[in-house]
């Protein structure tokens, strides 16, 4: 993001300079831009009845927000987007691969055609599958380059000629004169191509295409052609998830005058079709492989063209189906979710599901601010994704066809990211989902064959990236929530395997030391801090469960963090098994492969979210404990530390918004007793880390965590310790947020006296009485009421400053 | 055949020579070993219950049989057998790999290892699943060399240590002192290894080795540790049959002390596990991956090694269940049919299903007639193969997984090879299996998309091997015996679609010009002429289904082999669209890519089995006809020529018994009225190109059509076009063979007076009643009886010469 600023900068300046008004002022070196407050007079403070109108899928799409602009339903198998960097059976460039980690980029000029399968904001990459590109004239096999598109069937775009809203995308494809529209369903993507000149066309399927993309990528892919309309394709591929397997059934509007079927596998089977290992000659039959009845190719690099000679006779659609399961079910999938070739209803269905998503928060605030609000709840309610067919058949990670009996599959578990604020924000806005996510989970842990629940995982593969077992969390938060309807014994026993699992991270050697010792384990203090705190929710609903054993002994697992805090230089620090402190510490240091996971022990000291209290014990007090958020957020890094940090992004001094450890850390003030601080915080980090534009993202979307972050901090309060049920108070950013709960209640928001200025909390009433305390509790919310904030433009200092008025930690449960 | 004829020559004249007479005298300058007929006057001509007794399996390992000696059960799916050049890694030899089709080969001396899947006697190969070694020592991770065994695992072996019967299989492995046993069931493979040094040992499951190995030939594969008994596992290959996919369910009879899970691959996915491409550093996280909890892995080229430190403490059993469907179905499959410890009750249960299978026939005869006789008889009890798992799901060629409600599914059709005798033969010997195998082709036209039945087929593939299609004539032969529970009307419409293909090998020329325009397509006469004949069976079958005008059109269309007579030259031969002669042609050219498929004009003139008396009038009479068949067979081809011919083995002049084409042309000279001159040929055959030694096979055993051409030969009859219910008596070779069918009845062949001198035909009762005529009717044979022939050594030229007494042709009927 850092990075990016700069050259947005000037641009972000003058586009807001003619709609809304913009100071810039100087502080601690960084332009702040104070855009998030301003609301023009002209400006009404009206709640509106289609909240699509104010998503902006480009927010997100430009610098690291890695999110993407194409068609998607609310949880969708299928994302239907444009490519823009997509190298065909090349490797591309290291830098490249990671800003096309969602296959799209805003920086680009050219597009290399629509794919099906994108990721929402992962710092990691992988998918894209089945790109398909209309073109004329003539007829490339390869794709082109950035550098000269008319080398191959890349077109150029331009924003003026783009427009997206929530399940649409158009483009004008420049190069060739074609329209290009985009729609989708749950499970089926829907293209409409209009061809305006006057000459011969061809559509390009291209099964070598992927979301980084190296030699290899494709494992298998196959293509059947069942009638001039209609065809079947097979894609298997080796990346992040080994072996992913997707199946496709297309169907054209109209039969295609020829069809292509290219295989350009250079390392395909010696002797396909030959007989040449008979009598050591070397001799081919084609006349058995050329004439063969089926049309059908096989093999690492398939490509099909499907012409037209007159494309430009009526809008030429296509229909693609998915499943990770076959092609007959891809086929049913198509068949049951786009039974006609009207796009334009395909188009309305699609939008009337994300007005009715989206319609479970109204606001009011500027434009720039319910642009931001919506699109970050857009971007929420994308994943975890649906990952199960029509007929309820789904891929297990036991790599099994599974029938799932009564709940919905769901695939990408990020949960290191997600488990912070994501989870806890679907159980208001997406409640209903819900379990059955859980049940996925928990399917996941079943079908695991070593009963482990997910840690990263998706489309049927666990990644094993990041660490800890949020799963717990996620599981926990909801179950006291009171969201039940789920197997909860089967839940607690998987969370008690996991967290007792005999092979996974060092999980052993923690329960035997009370720690991961340095030399057992790399990112050994990051493991120990989120193992602490996944035991803490583990503690939790076993306690709500009434398993007074269990939750003993996870209270004191919970209590872990402790045996790594080093009380001479006051931060967590690696530990070996014979007790030694790391020699080499520097709390700034963020070597990979150190004892910190994209960080280092300036951030990670922090993370303690269940036992604050605890830590600034450790720490010394309240103020020492406040001058070390201070100085996290004061102190710049040399170019050489942020060198070694992995995913550093957002910075301000330390604190880097764009990585997750970070997420919790400005609310930390309220437990020192100085929420006035927090408030200033919240209110930095919004100014010069969010905005409406498409590098609006300080980092990583991180499959709505980021976005998550945003609406949660907008509202004014924030899950620091997601299963303790409470929300640490921040500083409402809108005017007024009303939060539409399932069951009929309304949790509202006002922040009367709200403006740049007034980013202070001077006093606050809850349902009208005075709300001392700086945080507020699951039950505040979710049995509605309102929340009434008066802002001000300095700080109430003697607010929830006590001790009983500051959130609790786990200490005082 | 002929160049193995030279090495194996002296070793069979010794081997007889202290059991059975021999003779030899040359004829045509060829070595001819009167064994056949010899029986000593020490053995009893009796019936015996057990016939396994004669099943010797090593015959046909040896030449170019491609038969393999391992444990497999009737039709059953898994053929575990040891693989003696299995080349992990590499590429074999060219040489090497037509010579271990079958994986093994007699003359190699030491084995690499016992693997699932084997195909028998084909010329081409694939398969080679799941390769287990045990093994002490180095725990080598390759499997070493021929030339030096002790560079890998590889152990060396003795045939004097080696034991097989149906069902069993038993080998020392002298490297290591360790005893390997083998049986099966339909689905499962059970290895039973003795280790009897005192030293740890360990077990090779090798997931790269494959018969017919290449670079990239392994697609993906996996393993999954499940407990320290149980593994499951996956590979996809591609080679004959593309993305061929198998399951295994291992179970270990006790748990290994130790496993390693080696993933070989160099081409793997190259960030695995890291994150290199974020901040372009070139990081690894293998705290992610090594600790990574459960025990799996995955690539193109896995292997994995069980140790044992005390593997003679017991002997060490290991059960593997296969499937084509998924983990779950292969450990189904394997816990239904192994659900024990017990190596003896596999092993007896296995040998029980053969001699129930055997028992279907009763001969007389000398020792080595028997064995070969039962050889013959195991050989073409083994495919088609059951395809289909336990719980009755099966993978289609679609690629789909099915569910089979009312038939089991078979695969490996080698249509080509065995239409000819070996389907003719199993609607005898395992008639209760023929409907099964015809609904799967059935099932495969369905699943095909096209709509084609199954041309050669194996695993869920079409391979487009070979020409014509003669799945239309295993359906009418066994519609018109009677056999009909099977979709008859979806039979007659997959046969028509078939036949009117528009984009299968140039039907739509044939059916335009009346014959494969050789412009159009290579092997254009050989095309014609197979069309023409299956055209026949499509015919017989509508006329008795009652469907005049199919019968009609393709009555019509059999006659279309008189297309590429050329009057002038008298023989077949290639014509183009325009009406122009080949003007090439040789009728000794078998040039690949030109007219003729593995064969010549010489061979494919015989090829008019439907219409031989349409085909003598074309020739010029019985005498010319005569002269032609003697030319064949007494005019050696140049070596020049034998190079141009594939697949040329067994030869006799330019008769090539070990290629199908000339398996019919022996019995035309009874359509001559020459029956004398066929019962000659038969013996000439039998006696120099048949034998119960390893090499004892002319050539491939193609799937069983070899071994069926000798049962029927040896019964004294074959099926010259099978669908016209008729059979061209020819000699029997044994004094008693007894056909003992479903229906209760026995048809009973005696061959009073046979010997060595008395090789032709005096007279011949059926029923008691003198049978004049020199074929026999299907009719004869399933209403049951006795035909007993009278052998002299005299021929009796006026048998069966008259014009009704020879067997029909198309134009009687």
């Amino acid at each position: 993001m850092k990075k990016l600023m700069k050259s947005y900068k000037s641009s972000i300046i003058n586009a807001f300079s003619h709609t809304i008004k913009v100071c810039t002022i100087s502080i601690a070196g960084l332009i702040i831009l104070f855009n998030a407050i301003s609301i023009s007079a002209s400006e009404k403070l009206e709640v509106d009845t289609d909240k699509t109108q104010w998503v902006d899928t480009f927010i997100g799409t430009g610098g690291d927000g890695h999110t993407f602009p194409g068609a998607v339903v609310p949880f969708g198998m299928v994302q239907l987007s444009p490519d823009t960097a997509a190298v065909n059976r090349g490797i591309d460039p290291q830098a490249e691969i990671y800003k096309h980690s969602a296959g799209y980029h805003y920086d680009d000029t050219s597009i290399t055609g629509f794919s099906h399968t994108h990721f929402s904001g992962t710092g990691h990459s992988d998918l894209g599958d089945l790109l398909i590109m209309p073109f004329t004239g003539k007829a490339h096999l390869d794709v082109g380059t950035v550098e000269n598109p008319d080398s191959g069937y890349r077109s150029r775009f331009s924003h003026n000629n783009e427009q997206s809203k929530p399940g649409y995308y158009f483009v004008e494809l420049e190069d060739y004169n074609i329209t290009a529209e985009l729609s989708a369903t749950q499970r089926a993507g829907f293209h409409k191509y209009t061809f305006k000149n006057n000459q011969p066309g061809q559509v390009m399927l291209d099964l070598t295409s992927s979301i980084y993309n190296f030699s290899n990528k494709v494992i298998w892919s196959d293509v059947r052609v069942i009638d001039k309309q209609t065809l079947l394709a097979y894609r298997s591929t080796n990346g992040w998830a080994k072996q992913r397997e997707m199946y496709f059934a297309i169907k054209f509007s109209r039969p295609f005058d020829s069809i292509d079927l290219i295989n350009l596998d250079n390392n395909r089977y010696r002797c396909h079709g030959c007989l040449d290992h008979k009598n050591s000659n070397n001799k081919t039959k084609p006349s058995t492989i050329v004439n063969s009845a089926i049309q059908f190719t096989a093999g690492k690099a398939i490509k099909v063209m499907a012409h037209y000679n007159n494309p430009n006779e009526a809008p030429l659609m296509i229909k693609v189906g998915l499943s990770a399961v076959s092609r007959s079910n891809a086929l049913e999938n198509l068949n049951t979710e786009i039974n006609h070739w009207d796009f334009e209803l395909t188009k309305k269905q699609a939008q009337k599901q994300w007005q009715k998503q989206l319609s479970v928060i109204d606001a009011k605030g500027s434009k720039s601010q319910k642009r931001q609000l919506y699109t970050a709840l857009y971007h929420t309610l994308q994943a975890p994704s649906i990952y199960q067919d029509v007929n309820g058949q789904y891929r297990g990670v036991d790599g099994e066809i599974h029938q799932s009996a009564d709940f919905t599959n769901y695939t990408l578990f990020s949960l290191w990211d997600t488990y912070r604020a994501l989870h806890p924000l679907l159980t208001y806005i997406a409640p209903d989902k819900v379990p059955d996510m859980i049940q996925s989970m928990l399917a996941h842990y079943q079908q695991s064959y070593d009963n482990i629940l997910p840690i990263w995982s998706f489309q049927a593969h666990e990644t094993w990236t990041m660490i800890g077992y949020h799963a717990v969390s996620v599981i926990a938060d909801a179950y006291l929530k009171g969201i039940t309807n789920f197997d909860t014994e089967l839940a607690m026993k998987a969370m008690l395997d996991t967290a007792n699992h005999a092979s996974y991270d060092a999980i052993s050697d923690y329960k035997k030391y009370g720690f991961v010792p340095m030399d057992k384990l790399s990112e050994s203090v990051s493991i120990t801090l989120e193992y602490a705190y996944n035991d803490f929710t583990i503690a939790k609903m076993a306690d709500a469960m009434g398993n007074q054993d269990v939750a003993k002994t996870f209270y004191q697992r919970a209590s872990s963090y402790k045996n790594l805090f080093d009380h001479d230089v006051k931060f967590m620090r690696g530990k070996t098994s014979k007790g030694v402190w790391d020699p080499d510490f520097d709390p700034e240091d963020a070597k990979l492969m150190g004892p910190f996971t994209e960080g280092n022990s300036f951030q990670y000291t922090f993370y303690v979210p269940h036992d604050v209290t605890g830590l600034i014990s450790l720490i010394g007090g309240d103020k020492a404990f406040e001058n070390r958020l201070d100085t996290l957020f004061n102190k710049e890094l040399s170019h050489e530390k942020i060198k070694e940090h992995e995913d550093i992004a957002g910075l301000i001094g330390q604190y880097a918004h764009g990585n997750e450890p970070s997420h919790h850390i400005a609310y930390l003030y309220n437990y020192a007793g100085k929420p006035w601080r927090t408030q200033e915080r919240i209110r930095q980090i919004m100014d010069t880390l969010s905005s409406d534009k498409p590098d609006g993202l300080a980092g990583n979307d991180d499959v709505g965590q980021m976005s998550a972050w945003y609406i949660f901090s907008a509202m004014g309060f924030y899950p620091v310790s997601p299963a303790d049920l409470t929300y640490a108070i921040g500083a409402p950013q809108l005017p007024y947020i009303a939060l539409k709960l399932s069951n009929g209640n309304v949790f509202t928001v006002k922040a009367s006296g709200l403006s740049i200025k007034n980013k202070y909390i001077k006093t606050a009433l809850l349902n009208g009485k005075p709300l001392k305390r700086s945080y507020i509790t699951h039950n505040d919310i979710i049995n509605g009421g309102e929340l009434k904030i008066n802002m001000s433009d300095k700080p109430n200092k003697s607010w929830a400053n006590k001790m009983y008025d500051r959130p609790p930690s786990m200490n005082m449960n």
